[in-house]
C-alpha cells in the first residue's frame, strides 16, 4: 500500500459539544491504559477515512501510523489539530462539514459513554437499557414530539451498482413520504438510502432530515461513516448498537447483504419472536431488485427452517418496487403511533420492547466461545435466533474487526458446531454469501474464510 | 396520447405570498383578455406536470383541456383548488411540497410582472435592467450580503444517462466548494447539477442551498421545473430570462445541449464581448464527458470562425474532471468578489455589465423577422452574436414553443439567410444537433426541422 | 435652544430592504421636487430624534440644519452615512439597532408608497384600501396565518407619570395574554404599553412580540418612534394611517389624552356606526386611573349628545383595572376570530370593514376648510362624527403640524362655526383639555389655543 | 394566612429536558429518603410561588401542604400534573410559560445533580469546579463562542421603591450594551435589572437576552424566580451556587442590600484576595442612588477595617449614574477577554480563577459552628473575609432558611464571638441593616435577630 495523501489541520467544531471541563480534556489527552487517547485517535482515524473503501480496520491503522489529533483549548471552545490525516476528508484542503461534525460527535459519545460506564459498576438489563437511553439522549438523537417516522435501513456494505442505485430509491420514496433513515453509518446499503433521502427531503423541502448512524469503536473503522450521516452516535459495543436500533427506529428494511447483515435479522427477528412482544407493532421490510430474489428466497428458507413459520410473518419480502416498500413503512409508522399511543409508550424510545438479556450481553468471539454455542433445536425459537446471530457475529469479527482478524491469524478459522439440521443450511447460505462476494469488500485478495463448520454435537 | 391520471386537491401556501389584496385575488380570477387567469392557469399546469417528459407545450395544454386552478381566500391567507391535476405531482395524494412551493411563486410572479408592467408605459433599457432586478428582488433572489457563489449551468434538457450523471458530479463537486445552482429549471443538465449540488450541500451541511430555476411562460410548458428547484422565478420573456442569468449570476457552466444551449452561448459571448465589459470578470466553463469533446470541438470551432479569436478567450472547456471545473468556477467567484469589492458594485447584482438593447429587446420569430436576420460579417462581433442568437431563439420557438410551433405548421420551416461564411457552418452544426438528438427529446416521432438555411444575401 | 449633540455615523442596515435598484438610488438622492431626498431627510431626523420629548416639528429641523444623510451602496447591500445625527440615537458612540432599523423602515416605506403612487393616477376608495394594504404587506406587517392579536392603543403622548405607569399595566397585562401592540408610535400612552408588553412577552416566552409604530411624514417629526417599535411603518398621510390601524388592527384601546386622541375615537366611531358595519366585533375599551373618571365621563357624555346612545354601546369604559382591561380585549379577540372565520374574511386585513369615503379622502385642513365644516344634526350620526373628526384633526395641525403651525402664524386662529348644540360641548372639552395640559408637551410656553369657536351657522 | 387560591394544572415542558428514562422517572416519583419526590415537589412549589413576596419557606410550605405534583409520561414527552398549585403562577387559569420552564428547569437540575452526586462519592476541591461546569453546562449555560457579556447583580431582595427603580435603570443601560444579566433570581434588586435589560434589549433587538437566575433547594423557597428568568439553574448547595456566579459570571454590580448581600461581597473579596488571583481582571461595581452614598460608605470602611486597603482597590462605588455603572462593567468585559485570550482560558467558565476550599466546602450553621468561627487577624486578609462571610451566611439562615430558622426556634440565636476590633463594626453594621429594613421582607412581624455578638475569645 502506498503512503496515503494527509494534510494537517486545526479545526473548529460543528455541530454539538464544544465544550470540555478540565477533566474531560485531561481524560482524553491521557495515553495511559484508563485514558481515552488511543480510543479516540481510532475513532477520528476512521471518522477521517471517510470515501476510503477499506474494510480491514488494521490496515487502516498501520496505514496512518503517523496520524495525531490534539484537544487544543480555546476562549471560545475547543479545537481539534490534526496531523497527518487522511486527505479524503478535505476538499481544496478544507475539511468537509460533515466529517467536522462526526470528529466532535466521537469525542461527545466517547466521553459521555465513559463517564457513565464508571459511574455504574454493574449494570443490571434494565441499567443497559437506561444507558442506551442516555447515550442517545444526550447524542440529541431522542427529540421529544415526533411522530414515529426513522426507518432503520441495514445491508451490505459490499453491493453492486444496481443494489446501490436501487437502495438510493428507495430512500428517495422514504424520503419524498418525509421518513428519516438509520442505519450503521458504512458504505452500500448503509449510504445509497441516506443519499436518495437527502434528494426526496429536498424536494418536499424537509428542512432537518436526518441521516442517522449508529456505530461502535470496534466496526468503525471498517464502515467509516459518509458525510451524509448528520447524526453520528458512536455506542459502546455490538450489542447496545443493535438495541440502540431498535429502540430509536421504528421500522427496519433489509437490503441484501452479508453475515453482518444475517446477523442482524437473527437478532431483530430473534426480539420481536419474544412472546412478550408478540402484538407490539413493528414494521420489517426486506428488499432488492428482482435478480435478488433468490437471495431472499434463501434468507427466508433458512429462517423458516431455523425459527418457523411464525417467524416469517414478522417480515415482507418485496421485490423491485421502492414506493411499495416506502408505503409499507409508512403504514407501520402509523401503526406503532397508533400502539404507542394507546400504550402511552414514548415515540422516541421504545421502552416495551423486551429484549432477552442474551441479546444485551456482549458476545466476545473467541474459539471457545464459538465452539461452545447452542446451536441445536431444543430451545424456543428467539434463543435459537440468539445462538445464530452470536454465530454470524463472530463471523464478521473475523472479517472485519481488528481483534477476530488477529485471533484468527494466530489460531486459524473459528469453529462452529451443532445439530446438523440447522448447520447444513447455514453453511449453505454461508457459501452463497462468499460467491456473491457478500463476504468482504471485492478488492485484491480473496475471501478467506473466518470460520468452519464441524457439524456434530456442540 | 391516453388521458393522464388527475387528482383533485386543496392546497395551502408553501413559502412566500400567501396573502392578496381583494384586487389580485379579481385578477387572478378574471378570464377576460386583460385578466391573468389564462397565464396563471396554463404555469400551474406546467409547474404540476413535472417529471413528465414532454417537451411539447401545445400537447400539454390539450391532453389536460379539463385541468382549472381557483383561488380560495381564507382567514389565515390563500388556498388554491385544483381540478383534474396531474397526479405526478403527487405522492400518495399529497402535492409534493416542492410543486406547491412552484404553484404559489408562479402566482407571485404573474402578479407582480403583470403590475410592474401595467404601471410603466415605455421601458428604456435601463428601466429594463430595473425591473428585471425588482422581479428578482420581489422573488427573494436578491440576498444581500452574500459573497458571490451562484453557478449558472446550462446544457441541454435532452441528454444520455452518462451526460446526466456527469453533470450531477459536476454539481456534487460545486455544491462541496458551497456554490449554489441556477438554472432555466428543466430535466437533463437542468437538473442533474442540482441534484448532485444537493449530496455536496449536504455533506457540507450547507442548510440553505439555493437550486434557482429561471424560466417563462412560453417556455415552461416545455421544461417543467423539477421539484429541487426551491426558488423558482418565472420572469416575462426569453430577453427578461437571460438577462437575469447574467445579471443574477455569477459564472456560467455550459453541458452539451443543443439549440437552446447554442442561443445561450452566442448571448453570453455577445455580452461578454461588449468593449464595456472587456474587464469584468465573468468564469464560463464548457464541460462533458471525454466523448463530448468533439462536440465542444464543433463549438469552439464555430465560435473562433464567427466571433473571432477574443470570443474563445472568454470561456475555458475542460473534459471529465468536475473537480476541477468546480476550483476554476470558485476561483471566478472570488476574481468577481475583488472585482466588484475594488469597483463598489453589489454582489447580488451585476449593474455593471452593459448589455446591449438589442439582446434586451424581445425577438419575435416570424417568418419575416427570421428571414430578415442580418448574417454578414460587416458588424462588431457582438452584434454577430445577437443576430446568430436570434436565429438560434427562433428554431428553438419553432421546436417547442407553441407559437413557433403553431407558425410552422401553418407556413412551413424558417428561412434562414446570409453571409454563406456564416450560414455554413451554422447549417453544419445544427444538422449534428439533429444527428445527435439534441433538438427534441427522443419521443415517437422523428425530427422535423423548424428551419431551412438559404444561403444568399439576407 | 442650544446646539444639541451630534454624532457622524456610517450604519448598516438593520431588519428589511438592503437592496436597491439604481433607479431607487438616483430617487432617494434627488433633491429636486419629484426626489425624495428631503422628505427622506425629515423623516430619518425624526427617528433618529427618538426619546427628545419636543412636539414641534419645525423646531427640530431648524435645530438640526446641518443634519444629512447619504446613500452608500456597497457590494452586500446598502448603508447610510448619517452627518450631524443627533446624539440621543447612540449608545457609547453606536446607533441603537432599533433605531438603525427605523432609518430602514423610513426609506422602505417611502420608496414603496411613492412607486405605488406615481403608479396609480386617480385612486377609488377601493383602491385606497387595496394600497393601504401593499403597503402594510409591503412593510411586512400582514402575516398570514395569525390568529387576531393586534391591539391598537391610543392616547395622549402628554400624560403625566401615572398615567403612563398605568399604561405600561395595561400593556404588561396585555403582553401576558400574548397580544401585541399597534400605536401612533410616540412617547407617552402609545410608548408605556410596548414596554410594559415586552415585560409581558419575556414572562411568556413570546419571542416575537410585535410593538407595530403606524406614522405620517407629517406626524413623525412629532411623536418619534421609541425604539420598541420593532415594526415602523410611514403611511402617506393621517387618513390612511387611520385606516391602516382599524384594518390591521383588531380592537382598541384608548387611554387619556388630548385632541388627537379625541380625533382618533371619532374617526373609529364614525366608521363603526356605519349601518354596514353594525354586525362587525370590534372591541374598544376606553380606560384609565381611577381620577380619570371624569375625563372619561365627559367624553362619554359629549359622544352620547353627538352621536347618540347608539354610539355608546360600541366602546366600554374600565377604570383602574388593567387585567379586566385585557381580558376584555381577548375576548374581543376571539369574537373577531369567530366572526372572521365564519365570513372567509382575512385576519391580517379587515376586509369586510366599510369605510365611507369621507373617512379616505385626506382633510387639508385651512382657514376656509375648517369654516366650511357642517357641523349641524341634519345628517346620519357616523357624518356629524366624520365632521367632529377634521375639526378635532385641524385642531391637532395647529397644535403640531408644520403646515398648521405655519397657517396660524400667518393668519390667527382656525375659526370654527356650526350649532350650538354640537360646538357648546365641544368648546368645553376642548377647555378642559387645556387645563389639564392635554393639548401640547409641558413646556416652557403656555398653550395657545389654534382654534376659535364661533357659533352659529356653518 | 388565609389559605391562598390554587389551580390544578397538566402542563407541558417549555425549553429543556423532556424526555427521561423509565430510571429517572421512577426516582422522581420515589417518596423514599434516597428518591428525589420530596426535594422536587418543595422547588417545584417555590418556582410556582413567583411574585408571592414571602422570604419564609416554612410558612410557604406549610400555607401549601395539599400541592402535589406528579410525572405523566406522554408519547410525545413528559408532562407534569400539578394539583392545588398557587395561582399566582397562571394568567387566565393558563400557567405563565416563563414559570413552566422554570418547573422543567429544576426537574433537570435536581436529576442531574442527584446523579453527578451519586457517581462520585468524595470530592476534590477540583473536582467541585468541575461538577459546578458539569451543572452548568447541563442547564445550557456555558455557551461556546460568546465574548464575555455576562453581569452578575447582587442586592437586597427588600429594597424600596426608589432602589428598586434606580436597579431597573442600570439593567436597562446594561442592556442597551448587550450586557446579560445573573441574580440569584428573587424579588427586589435580582428582579430589577433583569426588567430593565429586557426592555434595553428590545430596543437593541438583542433577541436572546440572558436572565439567568442561579439559586439552591435552601433559598428558593424564600426567593421565588420571578419570570423573567429565562435561564433558571438550582445548584446543590450555597457554596457552589457562589461559585457558579463567580465563575460564569464575567463582572459583578452590587445594590445595596443586607445580610445576604454582605455575605457575597465577602466571599467575592475573599476569593479576589487569594494572592493566585492578584493580576485577574473582575470588574466589580457597588451601585445605589446618591441617598444609598451612607450604606456604602459604611460598607468600604468595614472592608477597610477588616481586610484592609487592598481589598478597597478590587470595587468601585459608583452613585446615581447607571450609564457610568454600565460603561465600567463594559471596559470589564473587554479587559476580561483580552486577559483570557492570551491565557488561552475559556470565555464561558473562569477556570483560572484560584478559589480556596474553605470557600468551597458546605459550611453548615449551627450553634456551635457560628460559635467556632475564627473571628481574629492572625490570618491572611481572604481567610479573615472567609470567616465573616460563614459569620453573615448563618446568620442569613437563620432570617430565612429552613433549617435555620428551626434551630433558632429551638435554641435561640446564634452567639458568634471574636476580636472586638471585628466584631464592633460587624455589630454596627448589622444594626444598621435592622434599622433600614434590610434583614426581612417587611411584613407584619418586627425583626428577630438570628444573631448574638460576644465579644471576647471565640
Amino acid at each position: 500500500m502506498t503512503r496515503p495523501a494527509t494534510i494537517n489541520a486545526l479545526v473548529s467544531p460543528e455541530g454539538s459539544l464544544e465544550i470540555l471541563s478540565s477533566q474531560e480534556v485531561r481524560r482524553l489527552k491521557d495515553k495511559s491504559e484508563g485514558g481515552l487517547y488511543r480510543l479516540f485517535r481510532q475513532c477520528a482515524l476512521a471518522v477521517l477515512n471517510t470515501g476510503v473503501e477499506t474494510d480491514d480496520c488494521k490496515q487502516l491503522m498501520e496505514a496512518h501510523s503517523d496520524f495525531d489529533v490534539r484537544l487544543v483549548p480555546q476562549p471560545r471552545g475547543l479545537k481539534l489539530e490534526l496531523l497527518n490525516a487522511p486527505a479524503s476528508a478535505f476538499v481544496d484542503g478544507q475539511m468537509m462539514h460533515g466529517i467536522r461534525e462526526h470528529l466532535f460527535s466521537a469525542l461527545r459519545d466517547l466521553l459521555y459513554s465513559n463517564v457513565r460506564a464508571a459511574s455504574i459498576a454493574k449494570f443490571s438489563p434494565d441499567d443497559i437499557t437506561n444507558i442506551i437511553f442516555y447515550i442517545l439522549r444526550n447524542a440529541g438523537v431522542l427529540e421529544a414530539g415526533r411522530a414515529p417516522d426513522l426507518v432503520v435501513c441495514w445491508g451490505g456494505h459490499s453491493i453492486n451498482r444496481e443494489e446501490y442505485e436501487y437502495s438510493k430509491e428507495v430512500g428517495h420514496q422514504l424520503g419524498l413520504r418525509a421518513m428519516n433513515i438509520c442505519t450503521g453509518c458504512g458504505p452500500g446499503a448503509m449510504k445509497g438510502p441516506m443519499k436518495g433521502a437527502t434528494i426526496g427531503h429536498a424536494k418536499q423541502r424537509v428542512k432537518n432530515g436526518r441521516y442517522i448512524g449508529i456505530t461502535e469503536p470496534a466496526i468503525i473503522g471498517a464502515e467509516a461513516p459518509n458525510p451524509i450521516v448528520n447524526e453520528l452516535v458512536i455506542m459502546p459495543d455490538i450489542e447496545k448498537r443493535l438495541e440502540a436500533f431498535v429502540r430509536a427506529g421504528h421500522g427496519v428494511v433489509v437490503f441484501p447483504g452479508g453475515v453482518g447483515t444475517a446477523e442482524e435479522i437473527l437478532y431483530l427477528l430473534g426480539i420481536l419472536l419474544h412472546p412478550d412482544n408478540r402484538d407490539l407493532p413493528f414494521p420489517v421490510v426486506f428488499t432488492g431488485l428482482r435478480e435478488n430474489g433468490a437471495y431472499f428466497e434463501m434468507i427466508d428458507r433458512f429462517i423458516r427452517n431455523a425459527l418457523g413459520e411464525e417467524a416469517a410473518e414478522k417480515y415482507r419480502i418485496i421485490l423491485e418496487d421502492p414506493a411499495e416498500v416506502a408505503r409499507t413503512m409508512k403504514q407501520g409508522m402509523v401503526d406503532v403511533e397508533t400502539f404507542r399511543r394507546a400504550m402511552q409508550d414514548a415515540y422516541h424510545y421504545n421502552w416495551m420492547l423486551k429484549i432477552d438479556p442474551v441479546f444485551q450481553l456482549p458476545f466476545e468471539p473467541t474459539h471457545q466461545s464459538m465452539r461452545a454455542l447452542e446451536l441445536h433445536r431444543e430451545q424456543p425459537p428467539h434463543l435459537i435466533a440468539a445462538n445464530l446471530r452470536k454465530a454470524f457475529s463472530g463471523i464478521v469479527a473475523g472479517n472485519v474487526k481488528e481483534q477476530g482478524i488477529r485471533q484468527i491469524a494466530e489460531k486459524g478459522p473459528f469453529e462452529i458446531a451443532g445439530d446438523p439440521s440447522l448447520l447444513a443450511p447455514l453453511e449453505q447460505m454461508l457459501q452463497s454469501f462468499v460467491a456473491q462476494n457478500r463476504m468482504k469488500l471485492p478488492g485484491a485478495s480473496a475471501y478467506q474464510p473466518s470460520y468452519r463448520i464441524v457439524s456434530g454435537a456442540a
